[in-house]
């Protein structure tokens, strides 16, 4: 029986400049729907999982568009709540060589935003859910996106669905309404099953640096002695050689065990927004599936790794094509 | 020697579904620059004015491609002020046949509205200007905005420089924040030599409706009597057979006199938005030229009708090619 | 309580030229998902019922986004099969001015036209269904699909479930098999409450003609003589003027009553593809609603003509959009 | 047995404003290959006639680029010649409503211009052929392109092919030279048997006004009394209401009689470039198919209206579809 | 004076994503003309051979424009005939990183693949021509394509035509018909004078497996031991780091000797469809040119390496820029 | 107080091949402003310098937009002469891999190669300028530019204006006049302070070869010796592995010290045309701003590196994004 997906954060529209030009170097943009949470659930959907929204999403025409593409890649948005406010924008000037990617933010005062934490009737969306995934995107938004995602996490915790936290932290937003990240990260880890979180996300949490090439797996521990319902803390590891040439690795930490999943050469890269989101439902996929540790990992570093060759944030590839990857990929046309 | 104008008001994008699509029926968004104000001095540049705009624009990468464009149609752009704050958005669905285009608005909390009256120098910016331009747009975004337009036309009258204002009435975004429309208006058409403003437009200000065919000339004459620096008071009328098939013909009248420009039919509209800020810049045009009143309202109309023709918010024409229509128009080829 | 709707029939991809160019005069062709069905099935779920299809459809990457955009715009696929076959396509060229379009259908052997009858359990996928939606497509694709079209028909006919024929009569897809189109469209008239039917389409299936300004009554009257099931039958009729300029009027029969819609004309037409299905689906609102036929045909015309306005094979506006059209329209830009 | 056309004139590459946008409002160019003769060719190809083509362009991708595109729609390519020099250019701002196209010509110095009327070995050229296109753009081009066409006409003439000749006349080509176009016409017209004109082509060789409504029976009988050979005289009358509506109709005089095609009205116009050659192709393709003057006329005026629906330079639609316009035109869909 | 060949295959359209989009991800598909013996065709016409195709295609909008892009790219397409029946499609999806290509066939039941083997006269399509090329997909698609693929060699090999074979296996195609590869591809190989092979392709005709280091040259030894008339072996060995980065080497064997072209580096490939017919034509450039085996090795691999710099399926380079990559390549810009 | 700079040169068009396709394979061009100097001004309006440019160019739409993209980037064309001529142009073939990119050059007789050295009045266009830019193409254009470039160079030097001076040598326009580069390029190195020239552009001046690793150090004194103003003379040094794969490295020598900025690798390059003129703007950005010569140096090699990530002619980064490259650069997207 197929296990029941509930991602809950804010929706958003990436203006892009096409082809590698500057952003309005010709006058045109190219619309694609993103955020972390809906990322994952369009992933999870295509490999296979009855994935679900929850959220706030303007009510009009670019909200019903962000809704409709994630029906499209087969997520269910019956959840999802379209009220008064304005659409969450990014514009994105993809780089190239030496010319870092630039995100311009236009997301303040959306809908999502605006929605109070008590409009969420939690027992209510997480009926017949068997995981909630959220990331520290929706916290950092302001108090009561905070709220909610608190809600959220602590309801499930309640009823036995599994709660993943992705950490996700973005200072600037945080920044913006002087949010207690710590505490309110904090209330979110206490509440986490499986933890997408690098040492740097540990430490604004638990309030302590961890230095050194062991470094993630101290902040695990840590955060394993920390926050006692935690199973699990997996993250990548990118390193940069120029915008367009990466290398990524994947680590995944259980009170037990430590996995690693060896760096994969990633040149040329198409489109590297999303990569993190869709490391993390390769993961799931691979929990959700029954599979051990090793082989969830080992998704989930093909799946963050493919995200980098299509277009857009979302990684709509069914499961097959992932997992082709695993092992030894096939780099041939397929006829 | 050349007369210099100045427009006062925020600079818009306009992210339009291409080709007569539903918004975002297709992934991609054209980009145009706009604004009531800004179309104007695009037009008077074309026109061979020596035009500069005033206003705050956000200081990012839109912004920056906003004040880009009227440069590279030749209006100055060292008066205007790159601000910390997002850019005025909205987003366009172009209609056909019997489906009205649709415009989103996302120009809340804009740089330009976000700015304080106080930082506008008036002096300074009207330094050397021969001609004001300001419309009803401007004192509807808020308090500020309204104070800094009344202070503009103040100043302007003072120094005795021209006042142009374009009624421009936006019931939306007055009722947003219950500003005061007709005492605002009132202060401003209190210090205008020219107004282009129709019997509804009137109505606002002076409290009183006019009703009849001859509501425009009434309307005109209540303003002539309530406001004593007015010289003259212009408009278009509209009658709309299809969303693509229009009549628009035009009126000015002065204390003295009145003028009419016959209906022209327009048919497979290419893009009516600016249409009105055409007709405004072609009516100044003359007046800056020294020509008299009706072959101002004939250009003026020339040029309100040539702008259904070019894509954008902007009619960036020479004079030559809108003069050409005025008399006996000839549609061949020209090579 | 909402009025829930299936309809049964083919999916296919229009592959066409843009921008009113020949068939591959420029080396690109413009993706839109269409059929009969489908069309109805898009233009009743933006209009707010809950709308699902049945059917058959290429288990490819074609398939899969045929099924993914009737999601977005709100379908449920999920009594949609994908099973081994191709997808059927059909290229378009779009006329212009005494230019006709011209459509070449490449839907031989798609996997629709494969499915065996059997292949559908027609209690389980008219389970909760109010209303069953077909058309005269699916028989002239062959034997199994008119046997799939008659049983379902005659299993919505059992279980009281209202069912709706649209005629579409299509002489060459009856030719290539051979088919005994009277016969077959007989057996589904026999179950249909309502069709959507004109004289020409009644004539086929009674084997007389009916000629005349009257014709269209007389047939329907002839039409209930023959089909004791048989409430309402509707049609349109359009007069054209050039490949971009027609008169399109409606009208609804009753066993007691005539209504009819006057002619609206429809200039500069963008896409006139669909333009049936979508008066089909604003008839089928206003009963749905429980409207008067009067108020349902004029919400008909009015969505049919709506069409005509928007590129693609679906009318995917809100009712409201249409209803504004009903009466008096108003075609000034919406802001 | 077929007849076998040959057509001498200059291979143009125009550079178009997409979506009636202003030249360079947004940064692309659409290409089409265009020239007079080259469209009455491609014309003449796609009804069924041997075609060829004779001419000299430029040994670039560019040239290569036109001559391709003439091959690809039918034409033999391999009497044209590619030497050193620039390909000729235009660059064109398709008009809309009350705004004219505007034709900027970038043609001067081009390998066609530059080539010597004594490169031509017209016998050679000639062989097999039994009709030779040419047109008034050529002998404006300058001295030596003037007298390859002078060569071409008469060889043609003493072997008995027919002589076909496009008056096209061009006012500014011929005064950047100072050619003496009466004269130069005046030999092309002395060996012409069938001739393109109407009242003002023939004004300008015979140096004598024709006014009135008969002005173009007198100036053809004029013609027919100083050109012994001259056996038709064929041309269009257009009346211009905006630029995107016209009405059309067509004319042929023989020395014996008149015949005339009635106005049709083109409304949207598409393209208009090459309607003019479009009609002259279809004249040719009635006479070349033994048909009579008048139907050979009525094919004519078809297919210059149908010329209006296509972008491009080029007509290239099969005699069946521009028969299916003459007489009874239908204008549905074509399943 | 120059040879002329005939290339004998099935031509197909390229319906691909755009911008290493997933298939249909945005609404829009580029459309390329191609298939195996095409690819040679053009190829070979852009060295400067005189070069027909031969084959059905069919007789619509689709086979049309796909003739005229070859004649376009200046192939002969006299012995072309068109005929009822659908064109072969395919869609394609081009990869990226890890991501391979995919290439969903939509070829069956073809106006090719339904030909029968007696329409094709093949003394008349052989008349005049100095080498016919094949290749395996042709009798791979159903028993009269095998047919008339073995008619055409056996008639070449009669009249003392040069044969070429390209052992293209498509293991899918065979067994959509059960078709007895062996013995149909061994029929091809009794008539071939060259053949692009390797290893694997003899092993099927064959019946016996090479493997090791120097499975080609032995399987190249076993095919001239089988086959009398065989007298050069050429295949291109391609490893794959990623979808984007390949090394391409080549050998050619005769019975005397071996030739060896060194890997090169490709990264960052555009496009590799027709890489291996392009290999084929270079090689067969420098057997008409008369050149050395080693010489025509070495413009072969160089043509096949180009191609994958160019979009599309056709390689069409003049012979001296792909000259220019033989020896010490320059990468500079050209002007 | 803000330094002000002058670069004289003719603007052209770039028409371009979108994405890697050979040049007309589709049937769209992609248009650039560019020209050596034109892409020295904007980089350094860019970098926050009063830039002006000086010239003349064709009176047309196409010369109003060149100048107009120029005015959009900040540049002040209030210096620009528009004449009578045509405008210069080039067409852009984009390579890829082991395919070099083709430039085909149109730029004869453009309006500025026709200007007369006498056009320009060079102590005007000179007042209140502290660097005058120049480059080799302006003398290779003819006897009046190069008269014209030796004119604005010593006026510079007369009144105290810095000159720098690009080389950019080319050849076959040197040659399509028989122009005596020597002697004309000498006169201006002679005015020069600083110099973009490597050991071949300061050969053909001197008239002596300079070899081996050291060749750009002995051409440096070499000029040194020659030319007592020079102060400063920098080049880069490219490698190229690819067309897509290069190395640039630069170095700057002054009369006693030698700096050098170490290479950098460019993978999976965009745009490299303009990439020596970034080089130069960038160098020039830091001795404008008072940077010592290794900083400046390192400056304009980062400048020039990022200009291979930017499609078209233009480095339009403000001088940060360039900055942050320099010393330890961050790859990941900047939020």
């Amino acid at each position: 029986m197929p296990k029941r997906v509930l991602c809950f954060g804010e929706l958003l529209l990436r203006l892009g400049a096409p082809h590698r030009e500057l952003l309005l170097q010709s006058p045109q943009l190219a619309v694609h729907v993103g955020g972390a949470e809906a990322n994952v659930a369009v992933a999870l959907a295509a490999f296979g999982h009855a994935t679900a929204v929850a959220g706030t999403v303007a009510d009009n025409a670019l909200g019903r568009h962000a809704a409709g593409e994630l029906r499209r890649h087969g997520v269910d948005t019956s959840r999802l709540v379209h009220a008064p406010g304005r659409m969450g924008l990014y514009f994105l000037e993809t780089g190239a060589l030496q010319r870092p990617s630039e995100v311009l933010y236009d997301r303040a005062d959306s809908a999502f935003a605006r929605a109070r934490a008590a409009s969420y009737d939690w027992p209510a969306l997480l009926d017949g859910i068997d995981l909630l995934h959220l990331s520290g995107v929706t916290p950092a938004l302001g108090a009561e996106s905070a709220q909610a995602a608190i809600d959220a996490a602590r309801c499930a915790r309640e009823r036995g669905v599994t709660v993943v936290f992705d950490g996700n932290y973005r200072g600037k937003l945080w920044q913006a309404w002087n949010g207690d990240a710590p505490a309110l990260l904090g209330e979110l880890f206490a509440c986490a099953n499986v933890a997408f979180a690098d040492h740097r996300d540990i430490a604004i949490v638990l309030g302590r640096a961890f230095d050194g090439d062991d470094a993630d797996r101290r902040a695990a521990d840590a955060a394993f002695a920390a926050f006692s319902g935690l199973h699990a803390v997996a993250s990548t590891r990118r390193t940069q050689h120029s915008v367009d040439r990466h290398e990524l690795s994947a680590q995944l930490f259980t009170r037990d065990a430590r996995f690693h999943a060896p760096a994969v050469t990633l040149e040329a890269i198409v489109d590297r927004i999303g990569g993190g989101d869709a490391f993390a439902a390769g993961v799931l996929h691979g929990r959700l599936s029954g599979w051990n540790d090793a082989d969830s990992l080992a998704f989930g570093l093909a799946a963050g790794c493919l995200k980098h060759s299509v277009p857009g944030d979302f990684l709509a590839l069914d499961a097959a094509r992932v997992q082709a990857l695993v092992g030894e990929a096939r780099y041939d046309v397929r006829r």
